[in-house]
């Protein structure tokens, strides 16, 4: 397919693409002769970006998915529409209703709610008519749900894609569009009732997935602004100060300072305050005492407010039995701006980048020329949070004139969800298919006159089909046994039908139990008329425990 | 909330709102004194296109979903999710494996692959990097998916969004963001035989929505095009004939022979002619006969070919038996490019415009003023086609330097679809309850030391979602019976678990059937350690036949 291009720009855009494309997607140059294009290709972004357009007769270009997107097809598939099942029962197990909003949004309702990372949303091309982009996160559309429509209170869950033009680390599930799985209580509730069940809901869900090795870190965000107050950031610099903090997690501390004091201008020895605090870590009630044993930080009125509230989540931390999980983590920053109160991340082993991530980053960035941008970072990145989330007070209000609706929340990353659950599971994966066929309809026969039967294997297969049940046949007039056996095992069907040519005119069809070899038995027959019930007995007997296969493995069973 | 402004700006705003919101969105001028934000309003979509910017200390912008698009929730949201899950059965029960492609292609993959309407495609702006466009629909997509992961068969289906920048039409379900639920089959297979088990699948799929008042207008692009042929229009001017064609399911054959012949340049007796062959309609072997009645159309090879293959249909739709709602129909065009053989449309008696529907336009562009665009076109359009598709064997092709990948496939327009089911069971949706939830867990008590056993309820409440049992409890710390009483009939549970004071710490429990007004009995007390079997057994007595009310709604039982 290659071999009308010199092989020097093959290399060029073979090296191009080798990082962002997936796993599972080829990703080949296109020669269309048939030209019904009428844009020529464009050989690089770089080229694309100063938008140089030469006709030529006949058309190139790569076919593959933007960066950062990638297909998802087969049993990758199968697994993460079962974690979505997995996660919407969970949301509706505790009185969720779900919600869809549009993809893209105003643009002036985006605006203004990300902090530094704005920059990364995804602009649609004004073509006239209203500026839009594309949602950032599932949250800010909630909340201007809920503004819109006037609603005082809902427990809504929402699982639906976002974009951010962030680097991509394809293989480590962070990626320019990806799912969320949100879900969010929205009114008015007594102190750290809903956010204690969003913190219950996170473990369940991770548990619900077989992933039993998490640690939540919780802070508050009354506590951490009271820390940057009480070590002397002014208070137009702390949003600044914080967002710094939230590198703590990918980068040692020695780095989060020099940001600190060289990038936001913040005296030394106020962020060797900082840096003595943020150490801290440890059970609730173990970084509770600690807190209340400094004189300086308990004097901060922020501070008390947060311990405070912080005293009661431990007890009903206690009531969910989910001490456990939770870890109080004063370096927990969450780099949105619009929370307000307690903030949480899940993480597990996979979260954190390899040891010698800045030694591979270096590499990376070294291989691939100073000016140009490392188009995949999965070697040096962890797998980040897998679930995170927290209050925000004061976000509805931005949509309402300031009429406050109170929020908390949780958003699983299916991803990276996905892409632990696929390490975990990657033996059990080769025997699960990705169709659902349970029953081949085949017919046997030759000689003079046989017409392969394929009107006849139409009418039983709709049989079938009208009795719920799922099967397939050949799409051939005349098929051989052989072809037919074949396409039944890869259709992973558990039972096959057989209309012989003399069996069926006479009424009788035979049931065969495949994956025990094509010439183990003969099968059973049976009258025409019973077909639906004899199928449904036998799939019964299929059934073990009341678990299909997808959900056992999913669940980690 | 509007006070601040002047009434006439804001009868302005009010104005552009109206025809656009959906009916459960309230929208609302918003003045955010926050300032976060950094874009001020854009009072006008027209004043938006010029890209003015003004500075003002108060932010004010319009809360609303973009033109053409809206949110969906509630009730709404459960039928649509019901008719999600009746398709993807439907589609797993003939052998479908679904995929999942990026939102967003390589401009270069959409261009020219649509023909007259590539002018709706969405753009995504140029923001450094790839130029990409949000997809048009999942044809072209699947197309790319096949070409670049070198597949030689596949049946897949995929439910996901379109986006198109076209006049919408809310509350006849045509919108600028909608779903499709596609079921597409790649392969070399026998002349005609997936072709028939699309066109039973969509029956299939339909009847199983409780649609059973449709038909499916049948054509075929080699019989379309050799009477284009054999009425004497030029090779190169086939395509834009048919897309004249393509309109007389919305206007009369006089507009559509003005069209031909003085926008399209056709001589007049050649659009006479094309005007007597269109107007054939009847049973798939009634109008093969018309056809080879005609010695102009018989002659023509190309629709020799199209009329051979649609005797072979004619067999196997009789084999599937779904002749009653086929109709084949030589006005049928379809305006897409890429189709090849087979196109089909089900329509509905919704699907047509209303009698009246050019008076109604014309009054709605007089209201308007002629300048601008009428907002929304719901008055004077029908809701179209509710399933459509074709063959298209080259589309592959043009992803794959010409190595063809034969394919044929169906899309169900959910939103249409969604608005049949909902008009038709607007008394059934009373009753339906948005949430999942099924039990209730309340405290009874009062006096003195009574704490409302929020902790104790929580406890309880998480037994229950170990044991797979949708539950809340109210988010108050105490609570009195009547507002716990009061959200356990909102949340639609049909159990309520009480916690009495005196009854909870000597090990007992209350289980109430709830809906029989509360007072009526005391409920059943219970030991604590049998709750979840006593659950358990009492919710099993709440199903009936096997399906729960919603299944039931949408299949029009």
């Amino acid at each position: 397919m290659f071999s009308r291009y010199s092989s020097g720009i093959l290399r060029s855009l073979i090296r191009t693409m080798s990082t962002t494309v997936p796993e599972n997607a080829a990703a080949s140059v296109v020669a269309t002769a048939a030209a019904a294009t009428t844009v020529p290709k464009e050989s690089s972004p770089a080229q694309a970006k100063q938008g140089k357009k030469s006709k030529k007769a006949e058309q190139q270009f790569l076919l593959k998915t933007p960066k950062g997107t990638k297909d998802w097809s087969d049993k990758d598939m199968v697994v993460r529409e079962a974690v979505f099942k997995s996660l919407s029962d969970l949301f509706k197990r505790h009185g969720g209703v779900t919600i869809d909003t549009p993809v893209f949004e105003l643009r002036e309702i985006l605006t203004g709610k990300y902090g530094e990372d704005s920059k990364l949303i995804y602009n649609l091309e004004d073509q006239g008519g209203e500026l839009t982009s594309l949602r950032y996160d599932l949250t800010v559309p909630f909340a201007r749900f809920v503004a819109s429509n006037s609603i005082s209170n809902i427990k809504r869950f929402h699982i639906a894609k976002v974009y951010r033009r962030d680097q991509p680390a394809m293989t480590k599930g962070r990626m320019r569009e990806f799912y969320q799985c949100d879900f969010d209580v929205a009114g008015n509730y007594d102190t750290m009732v809903p956010d204690s069940e969003i913190l219950n809901i996170t473990c369940e869900g991770l548990v619900g997935l077989g992933i039993t090795d998490f640690k939540i870190k919780l802070n508050h965000r009354k506590i951490l602004d009271g820390i940057f107050e009480a070590c002397g950031v002014k208070e137009e610099d702390v949003r600044k100060v914080s967002s710094a903090v939230d590198k703590l997690d990918k980068s040692p501390w020695e780095v989060v300072k020099k940001e600190m004091v060289i990038e936001k201008n913040q005296p030394e020895e106020v962020a060797d305050r900082i840096g003595e605090f943020v150490k801290w870590n440890g059970t609730i009630r173990e970084v509770l005492a600690l807190i209340k044993g400094s004189e300086l930080l308990i004097a901060n009125a922020s501070i008390q407010q947060g311990v405070s509230e912080m005293e009661i989540l431990a007890d009903y931390v206690d009531a969910f039995d989910i001490n456990k999980y939770a870890r109080f983590d004063l370096s927990l920053a969450r780099g949105l701006d619009y929370y307000t109160g307690l903030i949480y991340e899940a993480v597990t082993e996979a979260s954190a980048p390899p040891a010698n991530a800045s030694e591979l980053k270096e590499k990376a960035q070294k291989e691939k020329g100073k000016s140009a941008e490392v188009e995949d970072a999965s070697e040096y990145v962890g797998v980040g949070s897998i679930a995170a989330g927290g209050r925000y007070d004061n976000l509805v209000g931005m949509f309402s004139n300031g009429k406050s609706i109170p929020c908390v929340g949780i958003s699983f990353g299916v991803e990276r969800l996905f892409s632990i659950i696929k390490a975990r599971a990657a033996k059990d994966l080769e025997n699960l298919s990705a169709n659902h066929t349970e029953v081949y309809v085949m017919a046997f026969g030759g000689g003079e006159g046989w017409n392969g039967f394929l009107k006849e294997r139409m009418t039983v297969t709709k049989k079938l089909w009208d009795a719920g049940i799922n099967a397939e046949y050949l799409y051939k007039a005349k098929a051989n046994i052989r072809k037919q056996f074949d396409s039944a095992e890869k259709s992973g069907a558990k039972l096959a039908v057989i209309l012989g040519k003399e069996e069926y005119p006479a009424g009788k069809l035979r049931i065969k139990v495949l994956g025990q070899g094509q010439d183990s038995d003969e099968g059973e027959l049976i009258d025409s008329e019973t077909l639906v019930e004899s199928i449904k007995t036998k799939l019964d007997a299929h059934n073990v425990d009341g678990l299909d296969y997808i959900t056992r493995l999913v669940r980690g069973l």
